[in-house]
Parts: C-alpha cells; structure tokens; sequence
C-alpha cells in the first residue's frame, strides 16, 4: 500500500468518509487511492472556499470532521478565509495539502511554496509526512487532534503518497473535554442565587442539545436571561427549545440589550465585543461594572457544567419557556424586509438548517422564525463572507434527509457562488435565497455611523460600495451552474417559490430583488 | 488630513492611480479618502482574488505597481494565490490591508487574525503603520520598495487611517538594478565563443523592449538559440520581434528541447526545472553536464549585461532573424485545438495582449501566432489558476486602447469567474475564450504518465477530474454578470466570434465546447 492509500485507509477507520476537494497533479495518487478503498466519499468543487466551507458546514452538523483535499500553497491559500470562519465555529476539520515530491522542492518550481508557513496561522495541528511509513500515523494523530472542535493541517509530499510502505495508522484516544473547575461553578451558583439580573451568554456546543435544555430549565428557574453570541456555530432552535436571543451586531442594539445586567456567565462563549472598534463607541458591549465570569471556554465540557449548576438549581420538573408552535401568516403583496422575514417564518419546514448569510437584509429572521418548528440556525462565525452557500452546501450533504435553507446577500453570494454547481452535482437539498440590494449595504450603513452627514450624503452614491451597474442576474448565474432558479417581485411569489424550492428535495435558488 | 488620506496623496504622488479592491469596514475611511482626493482610480471588484490577479495584470504592462485595498485577514487571505502568481512574475505590487482599530484588536473580535503571519510567506516588504502620523511615510517606503518587482504589503489599522494628523510621505530613492559583475558577463562571452551549442534562455524584463532586441542580436551572431523560461511574466512577440521559444510543459519536451545544448546563459530565468516532481522523472530539465551560468539574477539588470554582450559579440548592423507578418488562414469546419490556434493567428488584432491560461487547450497557440502582428503574451507564472480572467481585466485597464484576449481553461476560468463583472463595470477591452472540456484534463494527463494502464483507465473516469455533470454555461455565466457572450460549435463560427469580440471594443465572451 502506498502513503496515499494509508491515508485514506486511516481517515475511514477513524469515521472520515467525506472529502471536499480540488485536487490538482500533486494529489493525483490520493484520489487514485480514494478510489481504490471506495469508503471515502469525494465531493468536487471548483474552488477551495466551497471546499473548506462545505468542511465547516458539515462537521457543524455531525460533530466529526470531514477532509479537504487541497492543492499545495495556492490550493490551501484559496481555502484560507473559510478556514478563518471554521476555526472561529470551532469546527473540527482535517485538511490535507499535497506538496511537491521531497526531491523537488530545492529546485523551486513555480508552485513552491512554504505551506506550512501558509497554514499555522490557522491550524492547530501542522504537520508534513516526512514518508509513506510515516504518512499513516501523521493521519491518525490528525483526526485526534481535530476533537474537540480544531483545524489539523497535514501536508503530504507526493513523494510520500505515490511510495509503498503505508501502514493504516492507530487513532490516539482523544479524551473528555475538560470539566469545568469547581469554584467556576460555584461561582456561578452563587452568582445565580445572589438576585442580581443575569445573562446567560451560550457559545460553542452549548447552544445545541442536553446543554440547550439545561440552560433552559437553569434559567426558568433563576429568572436569568439565555442569549447567545453573536458568531454562535449552530443555534437549535424553533417550537420545544428554549428561547435564546442572539446578541445584536449593531453596537447601539447590542449595548441596549445588555445594559440590564449586573452579571453575566459565559458557558461556552466570549465576553461580548463590538464586531468592529469605532471612532466614538466602546469596544465592550456589556455596561461599566458588569460582572463577567466565564464558566467553561469553549474547550471545556459546557454541558456538565450545566448539570452541575441544574443539580443545584433547577430542579428536574422546572418548566422551562419554551418556543411554541406558531407561524406568521403568510405574508402578501410587496417585498419588504418585515414580509421575507414572515415568508421564512410562514414556510420553513420542520428540521431545517438554516445558514443565514443574509447581512442587512435578513436582520428580521431570527424573531419571525422563533416559533417555527424545530430547526437549526447557523451563521458566519468569523465574519469572513462568502461562507453561506457552501455552509449550506456542507450541511445538505451532512444531512440528506433534511432541507437547507441559505439566506445569503448578493454581496456574499459572489464570493463563493461556485458552491452551487457542487450542489448540482450532488444534488443537495438547499434552497438558497439572494437578497439582491446591488449593494455592500452594511458599508453604507457602517459609513453613515462614522462620517459625518455631509460626507456621508457624498458616499452613499460611493461606486466601491455598489455592486449594481450591471446587475448581476442571479437566476442566469444559478441555471448556468445547473441549479434551477426564479426571481420573485411579491411576497406571494416568494413564499411560493419557498415552498416550491422546498418540495423540490433538490437545489434551486429564488432572487429576491431588493 | 487623517492616516488614510495621506496615503491615498501618497499614492499619488508616487505615481500609483489605481486600487483595485473590495473593501470593507475597516477601509471605510480609505475609502473616503479616496473619494474626496480624487486622483487614485477605484476599480471595484468582487473578490479578492480578482482584485490582486489585476493588479498583477496591471503591474506587467506598466512596470509600476497598482495597489489593491483589501478587508482584514480574509480579505488578503483570499487574495494569496493570486499574489503567489504576482511574486513569481516579479510584478511590483502594493497591497493596503485595513485592520482593526489598534484598540480594538486585543478583544478578539471575529474578524481578528494575525495578518502579519498571514501577509509574509507573499511580502517581501511588510509592515503595520503605528499611527495616522506614521501612515504616510510608511506607504511611500511600501511604493520604493515595490520596485524593481516585489510585493509590499501595508496594515492600516482603521485608527490610524481614521485619525488626524496623517502627512504625504517622501518616497525614497530607488536605485537602478544592480548590474551584473564584470566576471558573470565576461564568461558569458566567453561561452558565446567557444563554438559549443548554447541556448540563451530570458525570463523577468529580458523578454521585453531593448533586452529583448539585444537578445536577438546576440544570438543570430553567436548561434546562439533564444528560449523563454516557461513561467514568463511577459513576452513581446511577433513580428518585427526576436523568434523565441518557450520552454516546454510536458516534461518529455522540454527534455527534447534542451538536450541539445552543451551551455545555457540564465537572463533574468531561472535553470529550468520540471512543473512537478515525478516517481520517474528527472525535476532538471538540461542534460547531465550542460554548463548554465547565470548572467543576470530577475533582480539584476538583465538589459545592460545583454548591451554588454552584444558590444562585444553582436555589431550593430547584425541582422537578427525576426518574426515576420505571416497569418495562418482563417481555419473552417469542425473545431480542433489545431484549428482554434490558427483561429487565433489569423484574427488577433495588432498590438493585442494575449493573456494564455488555456492549459491543456491552447498548446499550439504559440506557434500559431509566432508571425502575427505584434503583440504581448502574459502566462500564469506561479501554476496558481484564477489568474487568467483578473490578468485580463487589469492588463485591459492599464492599456485602454489595446485589445486584450483572454484563452483560459473551463476549470481556470471558475476560480474567479467574478472578474467578468469587473470588465463589465469598466467595459475593458477583454474577448475571453474559455475552451469547455468539462474536465480537468490535465490531471487526467498526469494520471496517465503517473500509473500503470489499469488504473489509468479505471480513472479516466474519475468523478473528481471531471467538471461536467452538469455541464457548466460559460454564455449563461458571462451574461448574467453583464458580459455579451456567444457559444461556436465550428471554426468559422469562432474565427467570427473573435472578430466580433475584437471589434466591439468592449468585454465579451466565447465558449468553445470541446
């Protein structure tokens, strides 16, 4: 067996079975190898973004991560800026980066690159097979190294893909997350017997299952409030969960939000932060003198740290306020934002995910879908755009069974729009909306809180803030890459389009023209 | 003035009127700056990658830098194998990148990173401006220290471009390229006169103007064969231009084509050396004992050591054998690669620039065009595709009045796709052919020099090389971003593709499915 196929050999005994990628000559023996073994699922896509996004979207979903496939520096490079976004959602991924054969690289040829240097940025596993023996072991210590939620890079030299000599390597133990330590949660009981207003802010996995409920119950029975951060991963969320609230992107909204608490306990998440610094508003979004106290880090075991505190808190018969069941009606006539938002609210069916990219123009989605049912939310965690559609592409092929629904801007859409042939290609389950506003909007509005009024007046006509003039035609850019397509003009026809898009079971793409 | 706009006068003052760019928050007062200044040109882009692989362009036809503003770390991050590409063609380059506020960064917001880690593997000038006071200055350091063709790149934290007190930096001296020593030119010589078989093989600016000419002269006294390095940045040709040859791909080829040669002289190239490393292969591409000597390094003066020579070697009434006027007839019927190549030669328009990313597809156009009227061929330098499109665009931008083709690759041509949005906005002259395999062929190719035959027909059939299925719509994709765009299915229908696209004096495209 070759180096190549030990990797392969090692990624299915560790549970890998998919991997997105591009690969180019450097990569040739591992995709020789992947198709040999059989178990280890490929997913092309036609730029590396789609690759490391749709690796974000589907370790968000199942937990374990799925493989890239990369191609040298360039390759890696290309996947960079989603790699920003996966490691922000603590996604745990394993990207391999194929390299020029060890005896080729002194002579500099033009792909040559330090593609370790281009990776630790944002691995925190980094290693390059130094042969076929090797390659097997390096493989398995990466899938190790990816738990709990870590981005492992290993490069592979062609040389030691295409030599013999692979063995399947043995997969270390990863062990318990760590526990949260007693005074943390002491502190914390105590904080939350003490009377003071209290946030409780949920981040990492804290958000999604026997966490979720146990924050639930902890705060019914403390009178605390449940918010999320604001880059939260996956949000469960919908009618039977409880009622979470995101913390605002806008400064003025988020230091709204927060000005009521003395206190806040941080299960999973960081202390909240201003998304950008500004001339005249503050950077720390919580008010002078709140006391701030960090239960678990988002490495920590949240959920027994939770128990611990339902133990001592709530006991197992609290009722928690849980989202019920009810939908907006659905909404007619003409396109407001108000109206999108209830036409996602009105159709979205049961079990969805939603990878919400939508920037400015879906800032109405999260209450109008509150007591939808059941679904998961999920959103760009580094703030990177261009993560939506392959998010979402990720998430489908993690989750065949359930529908996906990507809001996306148009602005973010262009970045990685690739994503959709994949989608095509296997026939994803993902419906995506583009609100077309011709605009980098949130610019616009980011320039109006930091300009004055006369420059302000000046730069909203800015023609680097504007991506109109040509429009772009989403729905010809969709049908080009084989996803079927429509533009609405009413609400009527968006929820029809929704529903539609829906019981396709297949990809399709609604534009919504602002 | 504040921190951003004393860089943008800076800018200005050293000669650089161009930004290429997609910004974001953090350059939103560069952005303004630019708007109440004036003189610096935004071409807005949709990606990054779009934005370096023109200014790439931009930089090869002009020899002076464009700068490119880009958004935080991912920003630049999906701008790096675009600027893989630059730092192989030694295009000058000065890439502006906002970060947060100073006071901000320390709160680990989502979009922080270390964009310092992430800008140096491509920079070989790098820095963080302190201050609105500092911003100037540093920026004209950044514009000397692009030449004579590196990359420098600037961090902007959003404080220091927002503040008061910014001042239009001096921009130092920069000296001209270092000669070559006395004894480098003088064994040179020496070589030339020996009666051994020498090939003279240019790269970096020997491929250009005076260099060039000398070049030609040099080697129709001494015998002397003229090569290009394979990666070149940039080669005048056709008629009335010196014949040179580029070095082969296909490793077998350029085995063929240098085994000739007892002696090779290195003008501004490096020694040539295979695209990959191969199980079997040799990575060095001149026969065992060839002696090569460099003349000039790409950083020296190639100009001046090829002056040196041809006073030495080359009188001035030496006739060197040009190109001359000669194009193939206008090829009818089926399409072949053959025939698309003398497609080419017969219609490119005089003082075209050739912007060659076809791969697999366009191996004959060389030859094809070698007695066409003048023009200029630019190639992807650093094997990095994504480059074809933006180079284009950024090319057609620095010389407005030159028609500029554009032969790219199905596969290449997805990488950055959104470039065509870009010659839509600025109507650049650009007629982009994207020659439709639906495969990534080249792989396919390497897969068959790299495994024995039963795997190699078990491959050809490999999912992950193939990018149909579905097909993608190259005419479907141009239109939606505002780019008139036609589909031939016969030579004589493209042959009339390209004079239409030539005349119309605006972006257009032509999908040729294979």
């Amino acid at each position: 067996m070759n180096g190549a196929e030990s990797i392969v050999r090692t990624l299915v005994e560790g549970g890998v079975n998919t991997c997105f990628t591009n690969p180019g000559t450097s990569e040739i023996h591992f995709v020789a190898a992947m198709e040999r073994v059989g178990a280890l699922r490929g997913v092309p896509c036609l730029f590396e973004g789609v690759a490391v996004g749709a690796a974000d979207g589907y370790a968000r979903m199942t937990t374990k991560p799925a493989a890239t496939l990369l191609h040298l520096g360039p390759g890696l490079a290309n996947g960079l800026a989603n790699l920003h976004n996966a490691r922000r959602a603590r996604a745990p991924m394993l990207n391999i980066v194929g390299d020029h054969a060890s005896f080729h690289r002194r002579h500099d040829a033009p792909l040559t690159s330090d593609i370790e240097a281009i990776a630790r940025p944002y691995s925190a596993w980094l290693r390059t097979s130094q042969s076929a023996v090797d390659a097997g072991q390096d493989c398995a210590e990466a899938i190790a190294a990816t738990q709990p939620g870590r981005i492992a890079t290993l490069i592979l030299p062609a040389d030691a893909a295409w030599n013999e000599g692979g063995r399947v390597g043995r997969i270390p133990e990863t062990g318990e997350a760590p526990r949260a330590g007693a005074d943390a949660v002491a502190r914390a009981i105590a904080m939350l017997k003490n009377g003071k207003r209290t946030a409780i802010i949920l981040g990492g996995r804290a958000t999604q299952g026997e966490a979720l409920m146990l924050a639930g119950r902890i705060a019914a029975a403390t009178h605390a409030k449940l918010l999320a951060q604001f880059a939260f991963a996956r949000l469960e969320r919908g009618a039977g969960r409880p009622i979470v609230e995101r913390i605002a992107y806008v400064t003025e909204q988020a230091l709204a939000q927060l000005s009521a608490f003395a206190q806040i306990i941080l299960v999973g998440a960081p202390a909240p932060v201003a998304f950008f610094g500004h001339p005249s508003k503050p950077s720390v979004l919580t008010p002078e003198g709140c006391d701030i106290h960090t239960l678990t880090s988002a490495a920590e075991n949240g959920c027994g740290a939770l128990r611990e505190l339902a133990e001592a808190l709530a006991p197992p018969h609290t009722r928690a306020p849980l989202a019920g069941l009810a939908r907006p009606a659905p909404p007619t006539g003409a396109i407001t934002l108000a109206g999108l938002a209830a036409a996602v609210g009105a159709f979205l069916p049961a079990h969805a995910i939603v990878v919400d990219e939508s920037i400015t123009s879906g800032r109405g989605m999260l209450a109008a879908t509150r007591d939808a049912p059941p679904h998961d939310w999920l959103v760009n965690t580094g703030g990177s755009i261009g993560i939506g559609i392959p998010l979402a592409v990720g998430a489908a092929i993690a989750c065949p069974e359930r529908p996906v629904l990507c809001l996306s801007g148009d602005g973010s859409a262009m970045y990685t729009l690739q994503a959709l042939w994949t989608a095509a290609r296997a026939q994803t389950r993902t419906t995506v909306v583009v609100f077309a506003n011709r605009t980098y909007a949130i610019l616009k509005g980011e320039l109006a809180g930091q300009t004055d009024a006369r420059q302000e007046a000046h730069l909203g006509d800015n023609a680097l803030l504007d991506i109109g003039r040509p429009d772009l035609d989403f729905v010809g850019l969709a049908r080009a890459m084989g996803v079927p397509a429509r533009r609405v003009t009413t609400l009527d026809e968006f929820g029809a389009a929704l529903k539609a898009g829906f019981d396709s079971r297949g990809p399709n793409l609604i534009e919504v023209p602002l």
